[in-house]
């Protein structure tokens, strides 16, 4: 790895932190912000680290017109030992890449880009909640920022990370969720951007989402965008399926995210011996399964749930109900385990916890 | 429509403008830019003509992560009398809310809108270019705004239009164009956000381009996401086709922007005589035409170029040449008619021209 530094700038008054039992996801920001630019012909250059802040910008910036970005999302989690730990993050820094190739976008170094993390989170340590359940939410992103509307590969860009303090995802405790088979809009499609993480895949999926959320589901499931047919993903998670004893997943094809948790969760299943297929699913096979009472268990699964167990299924009017509403054994042990193992409750087999050193430069 | 007003700031000192013959696209942006805001519960508000300036915005908000924004692309023409002049200005205020539906972004005004297009325009009345083929470039954007990192419509919005006086489309004649058919990358599919003017759509398409580009094309010819068999667009242009005397254009299918000069093409076509259809168009087909020799013309239609003449067309290594790589007559006919009525120089029997009333206070 190319040797680099980062500038640090501290800012002069720290905010109030929020309460731990006052948390939300994502509205509150912490003391200090990641910076870095890219332009032609320097590359990727003044790396710093400075006082969170708005970004000044021109009106004619290319993200604003043609949604050139791409975006990653961990988590800081903070052990019984007061240590700050992340889970997995190569993971990200990889599939950063992979969209940025996707996007026409300069690939980063992503060992600078994780050490570019782990600075941040250390200087900002003291904003990573100890309650059960919170966490700092990580959110690294680039922008298109060169200041031309002709549709191209933009010349500029920021990466830019931000962190965020958030609540317990399931406050009362995990919870399954009612959803509805989208049949109408699709996220994306083979040959489309579906892979990456890019702001436009979300766009799509405001629509369809706000929909639902009116009639009382708390995600779509979307099918495949070319026979509607074939199941993709639920919301924003990759999904999971246990039928008469095996639990399978929509294989990657392209237009389904890789999920880190997807990962995590088929590692975590082969290690007990749980059989676990990564395969075509369609929405005919989990309904007929459901039918003849073979569906035990659904679940999504994402960085910001873990795991989000799924009691009732909406398909054509028609409601499939799921291990009675209530939330599945494999589903638990899932989220047991792997909130053990990101909180440093538990023993990590797999090597999947990277520290974040304390950096006595920037304390 | 509710009365509002326009505040304005006029700038202090004024920017040099770009010579006639040195214009590019859209890299020059004129003295002023309109702004409106929205937010709950005051809806769009503080409508303002402000010198051009940047933005300053939280490096949390939307825009930057979920990609939630449209926009639009007209221009204003200067004609032999000096009058400015938009053409059909009101279907591209009805198709930005159209993209705006789809995005779950709040409706504009469209009388508004365009009020506010045209007492900016009026105000940068002198940033007109008068050379041939020059134009001001109209361009009204939304973005989302509010500094949120939850996945959901935004509740914050900035409405901006800002101006780019633009040269010659083409600089020495109208000159046809190779395209390449992409059969690996899709721009959208049915049940996506094709039919939105949505920056999604275009960072979706830069990877296919960029590939292509390399090879010496101009663009490429997106087929249908889910058979790739059917043809959609011509880079960001709607296409059309002459077959043995009948003229043909995709159909409207729900992936295919509907775009202005599209829908003028179609009524020229028909006030000539000349038959026209808009239906499902095969790739085969058009190979198969070519191969007999019934395909007299191909080009390409949209607001920046008007019409494109595409002299080559490359399908799985077969190349296709139409009229032996010359503009075709209806094509000449189409560019000649339009750019004549846009710049004043010919009648307007549909009424498509809409004057740019000058307006005195901003003067």
């Amino acid at each position: 790895m190319e040797e680099r530094t980062i500038q640090v700038d501290l800012c002069s008054t720290k905010k109030e932190k929020p309460k731990s039992d006052q948390l939300q996801f994502g509205k509150v920001f912490t003391d200090h912000m990641f910076i870095m630019d890219y332009s032609d012909p320097l590359g990727w250059h003044d790396a710093r680290i400075v006082p969170y802040q708005p970004i000044t910008i021109d009106p004619s910036a290319m993200i604003f017109h043609y949604g050139q970005s791409v975006f990653e999302g961990l988590k800081a989690y903070l052990s019984p030992e007061g240590e700050a730990q992340l889970f997995r993050p190569e993971k990200n820094m990889q599939r950063l890449n992979r969209s940025n190739d996707r996007l026409c976008i300069p690939p980063i170094d992503e060992e600078f880009a994780l050490q570019a993390i782990k600075e941040l989170v250390a200087l900002e340590r003291d904003w990573i909640p100890a309650s059960e359940g919170t966490s700092l939410y990580i959110r690294p992103f680039v922008i298109s920022t060169e200041p031309y509307i002709g549709v191209a590969p933009s010349r500029h860009y920021k990466f830019i990370i931000i962190l965020s303090p958030v609540g317990a995802y399931y406050a009362e405790g995990i919870n399954p969720v009612k959803i509805a088979v989208e049949n109408h809009y699709v996220r994306t499609v083979k040959g489309g951007t579906g892979e990456a993480k890019t702001g436009g895949n979300y766009a799509a999926s405001l629509k369809a989402q706000e929909m639902v959320a009116n009639t009382g589901y708390a995600q779509v499931l979307w099918l495949d965008g070319v026979e509607k047919k074939y199941i993709e993903e639920v919301g924003s998670m990759n999904v999971f399926f246990k039928i008469n004893g095996e639990v399978v997943t929509p294989a990657l094809n392209g237009s389904i995210l890789e999920g880190v948790t997807r990962n995590s969760v088929i590692q975590l299943l082969k290690h007990w011996n749980i059989p676990v297929a990564e395969r075509r699913v369609s929405m005919e096979e989990i309904y007929q399964a459901g039918k003849d009472g073979l569906l035990e268990e659904a679940f999504g699964t994402g960085t910001a749930a873990v795991i989000s167990p799924i009691g009732q299924l909406t398909w054509n009017d028609e409601h499939l109900y799921v291990n009675d509403g209530n939330t599945g054994t494999v589903a638990k042990r899932l989220y047991d385990t792997l909130t053990g193992i990101q909180y440093g409750k538990e023993k990590d087999p797999f090597g999947w916890i990277e520290q974040v050193e304390e950096v006595s430069r920037v304390k």
